[in-house]
């Protein structure tokens, strides 16, 4: 899986490129019947019917995907203390049967506070084929640092 | 599946209740093992000694349940057109094995300009069994109107 990157690995603006992820039909289909049983989600016929004239892919389930080809591209590489979660994720375009996403993540803080973890800010953007952002979303994460500083030692030396 | 649900239903303020969802370690596993596999969402022993302690759920695993209670709250019921997606989702605590969440849709903004359609925003919480709140998010929804008005016929008296 390569080397670890740990939380000075990460400076603002150190950008990562996603691989890329083909949506289907089966796809959006079986994410939508579990989660988010709407028809244009979960029905041709009667996506065809809809104002988005055809299938769409959940939110929940372009979310996942931004995920996923976020871990794939570094995430899972990182010497991750926690997820601090998500403080936002917003749905732009919808996303179609046929379309190839991908997308960045690009390092928008960095905390390198205490001596042993460092947090880090980043955001996720995920493009149709045509470059269109199709999501954003923004998310901390809690690091190990690479060579925790020492402890300052209590000064031993005496008077003189 | 009770009666449909129209845009005039959705008045700003009205405000819907979910069903309770139990969270178990098996499905927080089982879906962060296909789209967020960090080791606290896919490895009781790994997630103990992370920062939280625990297991946890993915963010994009907590946003599914969120639509599904909502969806089988009200959603299924509503005469829509077509969702807008999703503005924003925040995520607040996080959700672990052994939790019980439930939440509420609440209307935040409706209009009903057009004659056979209209538009409503919505805001869903989830809260975990103390009452706390996990997550957030705000959706937009376009639904048919229960009775569209006529289109207003072009006058035809001429002078006097």
């Amino acid at each position: 899986m390569g080397t670890l990157l740990y939380a000075e690995d990460f400076p603002v603006g150190r950008t990562f490129e996603f691989d890329s992820y083909s949506v289907t039909a089966e796809e959006i289909k079986s994410f939508a019947s579990e989660w988010d049983p709407m028809p244009f989600h979960t029905d041709e016929r009667a996506a065809a019917k809809s104002a988005f004239g055809g299938l769409v892919a959940s939110g929940a389930h372009t979310l996942a995907i931004c995920i996923r080809l976020a871990s794939d591209a570094v995430v899972s590489r990182m010497a991750v203390i926690a997820g601090r979660g998500m403080s936002e994720a917003r749905f732009l375009q919808p996303v179609r049967p046929g379309m190839t996403l991908t997308g960045t993540m690009t390092i928008t803080d960095q905390q390198l506070d205490g001596p042993a973890k460092g947090e880090i800010e980043l955001r996720n953007e995920l493009y149709d084929q045509d470059g269109q952002l199709v999501m954003s979303m923004v998310g901390e994460i809690i690091l190990r640092r690479r060579e925790p500083e020492r402890e300052e030692t209590a000064p031993t030396g005496g008077e003189i």
